[in-house]
């Protein structure tokens, strides 16, 4: 005993044509969107992977030392050794642009730097003893001294690592035009594990003396500062440059790796795309820029000192994104599956116009509905079986 | 030529009634499912981001000369510089609570410390020539000397750098209140770049003063040490809190974003949730806490000597994760499409009931399904298509 | 009125039994891969989670003076605060293998280094003034000087931080067995927040002297390099390990969590697997190797001196996946669901064998299907409603 629908076939030219149409729409629809756009007969990876990030260029520095209060500047040099801090992360790096550097600091009692505003006299002390100064470097001790800055002036005295960062230190500036020079080169190997397949961004054929174009040398992994900057003013040219410098900024860089390893050339040649992205500038109203403090100690007579850094940089992480696909019969399948689901919509919309807008619609139901109510049962029962 | 199914219409009020209801339900669990709960019109993407994380308090410090064997508690005070180190990761930070310091070492030959328990005497010598020491710190030598620390006793000697640390470190303790005064400002920005949507953690109306707190203040940045052991604390209540901060410990802050662009009231203030989990306690049985080492160098005369600093404390890794969701057609008719395809359970119901468990079931069978068999297809040949 | 299809029943045993054993087989599909192998009836959460990784051994390092030109060999020893930089990372580690130490750099004026093969005479200077030297170290001066190493030999003087690594450095090199003795201690531990579990890779039975081997000790947490540099090599044969040691390399090491936490007891007992991958090997032919410079500053008399450490070594960057799976009454729904959308293809099929193939196809469309036109409306009109 094998059950299934009975159907009704009507000779009408319109609907049968409509039929026709809507089935080949939804059938290119499906062939178009689900197995070429959406490559619904592959199935995908996203990749794994990791960067070695190397940072290239030498770069003038300008010194000023800004307790002086004079334009005594002098000129240093930075390599990538100086600039790159910390020296390796994992998908991330950062690149100093300005270091406010202060020298020999020990743990001791010291006036507040002048830039603390903590401003006292003999009436008015609002230098409450052991409570942490506003700027958490130390605590107050209680006592209005002469500013080390200005000896007219009198400031809360503080317990902290003398002398304060404000208060005497030197800072070096980047030369905006060595910065912009600075090469990077990301170096990415990804794998893509159920396909046994692992790809990178250096292949045989590399040439170190390229530089990253999206239009000219899109493959290329080797990426200067200068381009990956203006790259994000094409996209916001409100970007405050002098400002991203001097405070720094947060930029991230997308690598999206789209593979298709059914066609062998594909697979040779798949190189990722990348995009810039400002996360942080350096004109935000509330919190700009990007920096932190470094420290190294050392020790001279049992006495602990140390050089601080305030470091302002640009901070750069790396996403590696992406999929890559390769042809599955079980995809297929299920593409196959879904398509014919659709196919459905088809019959639907038939239907629907047959049934309730053509001009026959009244004999249509007719023919294709048979009707009959369980009151009678009595009646067919007895009588034959001719309306099935 | 156009082919549908023909249908049997029954007039019972019924099953009529229980097929309506039975479509009322699933439409009612498609609508409120589906599309609001799910939001099966809206298309989703996941936030890409990072963080800059900023930490500020100041710190006093209890330091102890581990091998003087005495109470000679002295005082100093850590800032921020002192105490995160490295001092900038990506989503991440750690603060230390304790350090051991061992001052000058350099490399040499000198006894083990006695906490290492390798001692020896004339007749007993299990210190093995060229074998590494169970701490794997150096090379046993093989010669059996009077401890450092109290030499009476005698111990193994050891080719390693000298002193070792347990025989002649100094402890520095940071005071718990201190600590848990510390605050860290999360500055995250997120992008969703198919919408062409950035977010950040700071907006114009973000106040520095705040303190987070997911009752009052669940927008603001800023978070103090002391919230955050509160609310791990809340989850579970037998946190050893005197073994987390010696030994220290590894917390997970989980960054949320639910984001509907929809509307663009909501958009403009999309913030981020958090919760706290403790994944490794200072009071595991074993391997418990979190430390690490950390070694300056420096040379004198041409000999290399080393600082080491044994780090415990309370490491804090920030994962954004979450949602953000726009309206998007085709995701609108893909979920009107998986609408439709529940409705087909509402028929498999009604006909089940209607087929096995109605009164008049055998009347309905008979009136929906024809039966005929190919055996005698030469008789319906030959008789009038009656039955059809 | 309650609508239905019509259906029609044959009485054919081949039709009968192909239809059923087509829905077998989907059925069994639908129980074996959705319901057993797919686990259908769950729902899954991947982990979130993070690492502190601890690496012990002591080592011995061959120490060479490069610029002495001669075989000086002395030898040092390196713990695990000497070749693990940086100290700590989020999910990532690096052990230096070798190291090139420039002590005592200060920026000034000298003559490059041979290696660099920028020779110049008094009619060819190839060194101009004010441009960087190519390997961005600092710049020319534009004077022509008789070389450091070599005084008969004339090359371009340079504007950098003196004596230049290439001209004077010392090159410390691991015991490769000493390298393949260290241990890595992996404590994850993972949270499948939606299902309130927490899961750690150091149980209470853990024992410290174990060593991971994927057959024989799958459990445990401490890997030696040796057995992770030989996993490799079975992935691969060609790994030319001296170049490994010698460059450096990066090794994913893949940690997936497969649990299945319905039963108590997998859930007690869910470990994760490893993977190993040479992502970057020491030969590959273009920019081999992992290596990065990290320097030291120190000051003395108001002049900045750093020690430049050039390292190169293994680099391990650790990702966790996987699910876990639980129970849930949603999901068991949507698999019986799907199950039934697959046996529509049952029903398909026979449709079509029986339609196209079948001995008795003829007979069979002319019972199923039902043929009207709509230009006889008007007679049928007239006519008995005997046809349907």
């Amino acid at each position: 005993m094998y059950s299934t629908v009975k159907e009704v076939t009507v000779r009408s030219t319109f609907v049968a044509v409509l039929h026709r149409i809507l089935q080949l729409l939804i059938l290119i629809f499906v062939v178009f969107y689900i197995i070429l756009i959406k490559k619904g007969y592959q199935e995908f990876q996203e990749p794994q992977g990791s960067s070695i990030i190397k940072i290239k260029g030498a770069a003038q520095v300008s010194i000023h030392n800004s307790n002086l209060h004079t334009d005594n500047s002098t000129q240093a040099l930075w390599d990538a050794a100086d600039y790159v801090v910390p020296s390796i992360e994992t998908n991330a790096f950062f690149i100093a642009t300005r270091k406010t550097v202060t020298y020999g600091q020990t743990q001791g009692i010291c006036p507040s730097s002048l830039n603390n505003n903590l401003f006292c006299n003999s009436t008015y002390n609002p230098c409450k003893r052991g409570k942490p100064t506003p700027n958490a470097f130390g605590y107050f001790t209680g006592n209005c001294v002469p500013s080390q800055e200005n000896t007219m002036i009198n400031v809360c005295e503080i317990n902290a690592w003398c002398p304060e960062e404000l208060s005497n230190s030197t800072d070096y500036t980047i030369n905006i035009d060595d910065l912009l020079n600075i090469t990077v080169f990301i170096k990415t190997a990804v794998s893509f594990a159920q396909f046994n397949i692992k790809l990178r961004t250096v292949k045989q054929d590399t040439k170190f003396s390229c530089r990253f174009n999206s239009d000219t040398d899109p493959r290329c992994p080797i990426f200067q500062i200068g381009y990956i900057i203006k790259k994000l003013r094409e996209k916001n040219h409100r970007i405050n440059r002098k400002a991203l410098y001097n405070q720094g900024g947060l930029i991230q860089i997308e690598q999206t790796w789209k593979c298709n390893f059914d066609s062998s050339v594909e697979n040779q040649g798949c190189f990722p795309t990348y995009t810039f992205d400002l996360l942080q500038s350096g004109d935000d109203k509330l919190s700009p820029g990007v920096n932190f403090r470094f420290v190294e100690k050392y020790r001279l007579n049992e006495i602990d000192y140390r050089t601080t850094t305030k470091m302002y940089g640009l901070r750069f992480v790396l996403t590696i994104s992406g999929h890559g696909g390769r042809f599955d019969i079980r995809s297929l399948f299920l593409a196959i599956g879904s398509g014919i689901g659709y196919m459905i919509i088809a019959e639907l919309v038939s239907e629907f116009i047959f049934m309730r807008f053509h001009r026959h619609r009244e004999e249509f139901r007719r023919n294709k509905i048979k009707v009959f109510s369980l009151k009678d049962n009595m009646k067919a029962r007895s009588g034959d079986i001719v309306d099935y």
